[in-house]
């Protein structure tokens, strides 16, 4: 496989609301990363989102979209794995342009969920209907928490381990205040995150990710011809994708969540990167449960010990893996088919240091993305 | 790219119901694959569905088949392209292979359509919904057919060119009365085609495929390994995929199926055949108005005398250019999710001489594959 390289990227302030059509708000994230690329001709243009068919009464996606770009001609598929398609996607123009097929591949992610009470029922489709039918992706994120606090309450007061989480919205809020294009701009104390409204015990607010709107795009190209078309290309060192059973029922341990751990653990042997070579991480917060989880999957966590993480302060700007740099899901937002390509652009940004407020210092920054209940998990690491 | 090709195939019989579940529908293709195969682990499964979400409220389809098969810890993404969706997989699936980042991926696809009146207002969600709503798939094609039909009657009579249409209706249900697999195994004639009742004129019950449920799935490894699993490994020598402006009144010349053109040129590009190498085509007759474009598309027959291929005989077994050898969407059935693994199936059965009574004498096999009205097609061409 030959390297790849991200040589554009464009994405739109996220909103509660966006007035433009579910094909204009790609369009536009779409343009903007090909004039951040100087690039005029696609070869292929992935495309995720997950309820255009409910929602927006559109399928079709990835076609709508190169069509409104004006790519005529141009291959146009749209990939899916739920809230981890826009991941899905960006590993989908990764394999086209690493295999040498494509030259230019954009991953481009659109979706539209707010303004409606339909969205919940519809993100519940991604759990398995055959098992879980009645289930929603709050009541089982609240189980899986549940289950945590049961498996670590013997040897922690359970204030303390609600105390750590807390510290995951606290710190999405606090970059999230300093993002122009964040959904939730307002920084939280660590008070308001622990009195914040249940949702669905143990999940309080805090614990969940907004429903929102968005777009972004990554343009990819090889490495070799990244270096034509901009002076600090961004090198996507690995990308890879792991799964586990599909009812979290049928899992024989699903605090392992053993596909992000088995996803993060290819894309460490792909990178030649250990997990103390990381400099941050853009996590899948969508609740802080899942966030926890997965420090812990992918090795920055000892098992059950994820949730100090914020408590030490480690996931903060400054200490020594941050997380969510620009908001994350739970304040940036979480518009699902787009989700994973504002985590890659932001990566991108921080990594060029053009993240303006939000900038840390880092050479390496990795991203995971879960689809489901820890069903279908990938791992991305950029460096430059 | 290191070359690819097909070490398994499985497919379950057409029904207008299956009452096996989505899933198990999948995993009881994918299963017959792997055993074809004498394959154990994958490393990759991409699952392509169109209507699951709004049909059986079930997405994360790849998630759920892998799960199914036992295949724990597997990369599994859902791949779409409408009613192009199984060619899309199939894509994804070489693209992993090739690239050399899979060792062996599945391509399996699934529909449940029947039992319902809801699947043609989902189908018609692949059509632009911002200029093209309150169209169907079927009024569409309706429209594009007598586009051909104006364009064309100046020179031949609209009689002689519907008796030309009808002639690939006879053809895959003869064809389909022979596979024990097909959904309608009954022969027609000519004047049974022809005196067919209008569904939106000018198309009739014999341009159109019908509603039905299937499951159809494809192993892939590279050519050097396949050696190991299959004495006659069949290789996938091309892979491509074009797309049209998305909505139809947009395209400059509807009838000239450009997306279909572009994808067989680069189809033919990357395997260094031509049109005339090709011994046989498994077209995407959802209508018989998309054949005949896609055969002049192609390169098969010239502008404008698509329809003069069924009347010279050409397109029967023992023509020139035999189409829908073991039915077709419109005999075989064209669960839509399914559709193309159906075809890439019968391409490898006819290749390895399984083809039982539909055989025909083959060493190259393309099978091309539309979603929505032109818009998305994928052209892949297989050889021995």
């Amino acid at each position: 496989m030959r390297p790849v390289s991200v040589v554009g990227i464009g994405s739109i302030p996220i909103q509660k609301e966006n007035p433009l059509s579910l094909g204009e708000m790609g369009v536009m994230a779409g343009r903007q990363a090909l004039e951040d690329a100087g690039v005029e001709m696609l070869d292929a243009v992935y495309a995720s989102n997950m309820l255009g068919s409910e929602l927006q009464n559109q399928k079709h996606i990835a076609a709508m979209i190169a069509s409104g770009l004006g790519q005529v001609g141009v291959e146009a598929i749209q990939v899916d794995a739920t809230s981890a398609s826009g991941a899905a996607a960006l590993r989908a123009a990764y394999l086209s342009v690493a295999s040498g097929a494509v030259d230019f591949a954009m991953a481009v992610g659109v979706e539209k969920m707010g303004g409606t009470d339909s969205a919940t029922p519809v993100l519940a489709r991604g759990l398995d209907q055959e098992t879980e039918r009645g289930e929603t992706m709050v009541s089982m994120n609240a189980r899986v928490m549940q289950m945590y606090i049961d498996a670590n309450r013997n040897r922690v007061p359970i204030e303390k381990l609600l105390e750590g989480f807390a510290h995951f919205a606290v710190n999405s809020h606090a970059n999230g205040a300093k993002n122009e294009s964040a959904l939730l701009r307002k920084p939280i104390t660590l008070e308001d995150a622990m009195a914040s409204k249940t949702i669905h015990a143990p999940l309080r607010l805090a614990d969940c990710s907004p429903i929102c709107d968005g777009a972004a795009a990554v343009i990819l190209a090889s490495s070799e011809m990244a270096k034509s078309f901009t002076d600090l290309p961004v090198q996507l060192l690995a990308s890879s994708c792991s799964t586990d059973r599909f009812s979290v029922a049928s899992r024989k341990d699903p605090l392992s969540l053993s596909a992000s751990r088995h996803s993060a653990e290819k894309a460490f042997r792909q990178s030649g990167l250990t997990p103390n070579a990381i400099d941050f991480f853009e996590i899948h917060d969508a609740f802080s449960i899942m966030a926890v989880l997965s420090l812990e999957a992918c090795g920055f966590a000892e098992r059950g010990s994820g949730w100090e993480a914020g408590i030490n302060g480690s996931i903060y700007p400054t200490g020594n893996l941050p997380l969510s740099t620009f908001g994350g899901l739970k304040s940036r937002g979480h518009p699902v088919g787009a989700t994973a390509l504002y985590q890659a652009c932001e990566i991108v940004r921080q990594l060029k240091g053009q993240a303006g407020a939000n900038q840390i210092k880092a050479s390496t920054g990795m991203m995971q993305s879960i689809g489901g209940a820890g069903t279908t998990i990938l791992t991305h690491i950029f460096g430059l």
